[in-house]
C-alpha cells in the first residue's frame, strides 16, 4: 500500500560514508534512499560573542538544498536569501545536536554543521540530523586523538526520522510522495538511549487524536534505533 | 514554586476584548497575563499564485513584536528583516489556523491575520494563534453576515499553550520567567473538541521522557479546553 | 464644512494616557481622534559612535506603522525594509525632540523613542512628536528620581500639529478625509513656549501665498498650545 | 563675516549650461558656486500603475551623490543601499516638479530626472531642484517640437534655494562651511511668478521666530527670483 | 618542482562519471584531481523575457561553493548574497556554452547548468565548464531521443583548463597550492576542434610578456585535447 | 567599413583633462570618442584588515555607471544593487591598477579608484583603467611632493584598449555600435613599457583563432602606446 512497497513500520536502506571530503573535520554522506545529504563539519578557535570568555563551546548548524536536488529545479538560495523553511531546518539541527553535547567539555570553540542536500526525496531534515551527528562525532574524535579535549562532550548519539498519517495509516520514515500527500506529518529526535529531544507534529490541514500521537511516537522510537545501529556500525 | 505563586496547572488571567481598531474585518487584543497581542484580520479579494483559479481561499498570518514590547529593547525588525524565529512563528500561526478553515466554502478570497506584541512576558506565539482565531472568526462573521458566502468555513476552534518542565516540575502556560529556565518546552495547538493541530515539544539543551510527553500533552488539553472558553465569551 | 464636522479651528479631542507597557521606561498611548500611536522611551547606556566619550548624550526615533492600522491592509515593513517615507518621518522625530533637549544634561547615555501607529486618520507624524515627548519626558522623570542625572535636561514642551487648505479653507489638524483632499498639507512643530522649531509646508501638486503661509501658521499656533496643555495634564 | 565673503543676501555665482550629455532628452549642468550637479531628464513611454489608462503623465526624480563628490569619501550607494537622507531628497524633487507639471497635458508618459552631484558645497537639493527643472523643461520642448504633444504641460519655473541663520544673522544661499554651522536651516521651493510650493525649515538644535520665519522666506523670495532669471537664461 | 610532483605539462587525473543524480535532465560529478564539481543540467519549458517569441532557446549557468568545500569554512552564499567572484564564474560558465550551441536548434527552451563546488584544490570554474558541458550534452541528448528537437544544437565539444607561471616555470592545470603562489593566471576555454571561445590571463600583481602568453596557451591547447577525450570517453 | 568612419587601427579622439573636482587628491575626466569616464583618487590612511600591520598599502575601485549614460535609461544601482557587471568590472580595475604599484613604497594607507561613466559609447572599463591611472598618479604624486612617502611606489604606466572582430574585421578601439555587433571583444591591459597585465578575449556566441588572437595583441600594443603618450601629455 506504500508507493515504494515498504511495510508501514520499515524504514528505506540507510547508508552512512564517511570521510567523504578532504578538509573537513569530519564528515560524512547519509544516503536514507533517495535521499542523499553529506554533512560537515567544521572546527572554529571561536565562539560566538554571548559565549566569550564562558570556557564553554558551541556547536551549529547550516542547511542547504542544491537547486536541482529536487524534481523541478528550485530557485538557489545564494541568489534570494534562505527562506523561513531553512532557517527553520537549520536551526531545528543545531538545537537538536546541542542536546548531547557538554558544551563546557568542549571548551571554547565551535564546531559548524554544513548539511547539504544533493538529492532530495523526503525526510531531509530528519536525514540533516542523524549524518551531521556522525560529522560531529567524527570531529570530535579528532580533537580527542590529538589531546586537544580529555573529556568527551559527546553525551548521547542523536538521530531523527519522520513518521506520518498516510492513507489514514501509521507509517515510518516517509519518502517524497508520502509526504506531499501525508495527513500528519511528524518529526522525531531522539538520543540513543531512547529519551526524546524534539518533536514536531502537524496537521497538514487535518487534525490528530492522542492515539494516533502515541502511535507515530512507538513508530519513531523503532526507526531511530536503526538508524543509531547505522551510526554505530558506520564509525 | 512558581515564580508568579501559580498552581502547577495554573493558566494566566485571559482576556480577549474584541473589535479594538476601526479598520480590520475582524480584532481582538489579547491578555494572557502580561503577555498583550493585537490581532487583526484583514480580508482581501485575491489568493496567491498557486490557487488562482482553484476556487479555493487562503488564510495566512505575519507576527511582529514592537521594539519595546520586551525587558529590554529588541531592534526592529523593518530595518533588519524578519528573523528567523519571526518567520519560524508566522508560518506556525498560518498553518494552525488552516487547519480548521474549509478553505472552498471561504471562497477565493484571502484572510490575513496580522499578531502584534504590544507586550510580552512569554508564550506569545500562543497568545497569537488563539487571538487570531477570533479575529478570523470575527472576519468571517462578517462574510456570512453580508451574505458573500453562505457555509461557514471555520469548522472548529483553534486555540494554543505552552507547558513546560520548569524546576523539574510540569508546568501550564509558562511565562517569561519559566520559559527563560524551562528545561523542556512545548507548544500545543489545538481544536476547541479537543483534537491536535500540533505539538511542538523541545528539550532546551536536555531530553525528555515518554511519560513526561505524556503529562505535558494532559496539560495542554486543560489549558486549551480554558481558552477556547474564553473565546466563545468574548464573541 | 469639514467631513468630521469640526470648525475650521477645531482639534480633534486628544487624550495621552501614560505608563500603558510594563517594560518601557517611558511610554503613553496618544489618541487625536481616531489617530492612535504608542510611544515608548528606552533608555540605553550607550550612544552612537560619533559621542563616544563626548559626555553628550544622544535622543532617536524610529516610527513604524502596523499593517493593517490603515483602511487597507498594508505591506508589513519587516519583510520588505522601511519606506523612505517611514525614514522620513522618524529622522523628523528624532530632529524635533533633540531641538528641547539639552543633551550635556542628559550625560552620555541614549534614548530610543518607538512611535508604533497602532490605528491611522491622518496626522501620524504629528502624535508621534507630541506623544514621543510624553515618554521622553516621563523616562527623564524616572532619570532625576534616581539620581542618575542631577540637571534636568529637558528645556521644553515639544507638540505638532498638521494644518492645510481644504476645499480652500485653512483647516487646522487634518483627518485622513481632509489630508488625502488637501491642495496644501504643513507640519508645524513648537515648543512650549510657542518657538518653532521645524515647518514643512507643501503643495500638494499645486502652490500657495506667502498670507496662506502665515494663516496656517497661526493656526498651528493655536493648536500646540491645546496639545501642550493635554500634554501637561497627562502626566 | 559670511567665510566667502558673501553679502548676507547675495547668491553664489550661478552656472547652467544645457545639453551636456548625448543620450538624455534634456540635460544640464548646474553650478551654484562649487555645487555642481548633472541633471539629465529621461523620457519614457510608460507611467506607474497607478496612473495607467488614466491619460496622465508623472514625473519623478532620483538623486545620487558621486562618492568622492565631498571632503572626505563617502559609501557608495550601489553597495549600501540609498540612505534616509537620499531617498528625502529625491522624493522632494519629484513632489517640486510635479507642482508646475499639467499631468494631463504630459499625456501619458513619464519623465525621470536624475540629479547627480558631481561635486558638493551645500545645497544640492536645491541646485537639484533649479537646474532638474531645466532639464524637464528641454525634455519637454523637445516633445513640443516633436507634435508629440500640443499643449505646453509646464505651467511655471520651479526653482529652490536655502537660507538659515548662520552666526545670529539672516543669510541667502547657504555654502557648506555656513550649512554646517548653521541654528536654522531653510529650503524654500518657488514658482517663478513667485508662489510657494514647498517650505522646509528647520531648527538644527535650536529654534526659531515667526520674525525669523518671514525675514527667511523674504530671502529666499529673492534668492529664487535671481535663479528664474538664470534659467530664463540659459534656455 | 610541482608541489604535486606532476610535470610541467602534465594534467590532474581527470574523472567524469555521468548520471549521478535521479532528478536532473543530465548531470555528471567531474574530478580533476582533488577538485570535484557536482554538474547538473536542469530543463525548463520557458526563456528569459527578452527571447519571448524568439524561437530562440537559452543556456545559462548558476556556480556555487560549499562552505567547507575548501581548507578553512567560507561563508555561506545563501546568508550573504553571492559574491563579485561567484557572479563572474556562472557570467563566464554561461557565456562559454553558449559559444558551441545553436540557440535556433534548440528551441524556446532554456537549459540552467548548475555547478556546486563539493571539493575544491583550484581551477573550480574550468572543470565548472568542462563537467557543464558533459551535463549539457546528456540533457541534449535527451531532447533528441524523445524527438522534441532534430536537428542536435550542440555544435560542439567546450572544455576549459587553467595554464600560469608557476616559480618561473610554465605549467599545465594549476592546483590549489600553485594557484595561491602563481604569478600569471591564465583560464582557456576552447572547443573540440581548437577553436578558442574566452581567454582570460592575468598577471596578479606582476605581468607577462607576449612570449609567455603564447608558451601559455600551446599548454592550453594541450590540455583541452585531453579534457575532450576524457568527455568523449564518459558519454 | 567602420561606422565611424575609422580605420581599422584608428583610436578614438582621447582628452584627460585633470583635476576636474576640488576635494579629490587626484581626478581626471577621460574622453575617448564619445565614452566620458570621472575618476577620483581618494587617499584613506587605513587599509582593508588582511593588510592592517603589514606596512603595506592597498588600491582599489570601485565604478559606476549614471542611470541615463546609455541611449535609454538604466536602473540606478544604488536602488537595486550591483549588477554582476558592475562587480566584474571594478574588480578588474583594482587589480589592474594594483600591478603597477610597489605596496610596500606606498605604506600603510588606501588609494580608492572611483570610475563613474558620464557618457558611454563602448569601452567604459578600458577608459576607467586608462583614466584611473592618471588619478592614481596625480594622488600619489601629492604624497610625494609633500614628503608623506619618499620612493614613488608606481612603478610603470597602466593603460587599456579593446579590440576585437567586427563585420569579420580586426578593429581597434571599438565603440557602441562596433562593440554590441561585435564577434569576438577583447580587452587588453598594458604597461607603459608593453608588458601585458590582463588579457580577456571573449567569442560573443562564437570563436576565434590564434591567428586572431595575435593579430588583436598587436593592435592593443598599438592602442595602448597612444593612450600612454595621452597620459604623459595630460600630467
Amino acid at each position: 500500500m506504500r508507493p515504494s512497497g515498504r511495510h508501514l513500520s520499515e524504514m528505506r536502506l540507510i547508508s552512512i560514508e564517511t570521510d567523504v571530503t578532504r578538509h573537513a573535520e569530519g564528515s560524512c554522506m547519509i544516503r536514507c534512499g533517495d535521499t542523499h545529504v553529506l554533512c560537515t563539519a567544521s572546527l572554529e578557535p571561536r565562539v560566538p560573542p554571548f559565549l566569550k570568555g564562558s570556557g564553554q563551546g558551541w556547536v551549529t548548524a547550516e542547511y542547504g538544498m542544491l537547486p536541482r536536488a529536487t524534481h523541478t529545479r528550485g530557485r538557489r538560495e545564494a541568489k534570494n536569501g534562505q527562506s523561513g523553511r531553512t532557517q527553520e531546518i537549520q536551526r531545528l539541527i543545531g538545537r537538536s545536536l546541542r542536546a548531547a553535547i557538554d558544551r563546557n567539555a568542549l571548551g571554547e570553540r565551535q564546531i559548524t554543521i554544513d548539511c547539504d542536500v544533493i538529492q532530495a526525496d523526503g525526510g531531509t531534515r530528519c536525514a540533516s540530523i542523524t549524518g551531521g551527528w556522525v560529522a560531529l562525532r567524527l570531529a570530535v574524535n579528532k580533537l580527542l586523538k590529538a589531546g586537544d579535549i580529555v573529556t568527551d562532550p559527546l553525551t548521547d548519539h542523536v538521530a531523527a526520522v519522520s513518521c506520518g498519517l498516510y492513507a489514514g495509516q501509521q507509517v515510518l520514515d516517509l519518502d517524497y510522495p508520502e509526504d506531499s500527500e501525508a495527513g500528519v506529518d511528524g518529526n522525531f529526535i531522539l538520543t540513543g538511549s531512547g529519551r526524546l529531544i524534539e518533536v514536531q507534529m502537524s496537521g497538514e490541514g487535518s487534525t490528530f487524536s492522542r492515539d494516533q500521537m502515541n502511535g507515530l511516537t512507538d513508530l519513531a522510537e523503532k526507526g531511530v534505533a536503526e538508524l543509531v545501529a547505522a551510526q554505530k556500525a558506520a564509525i
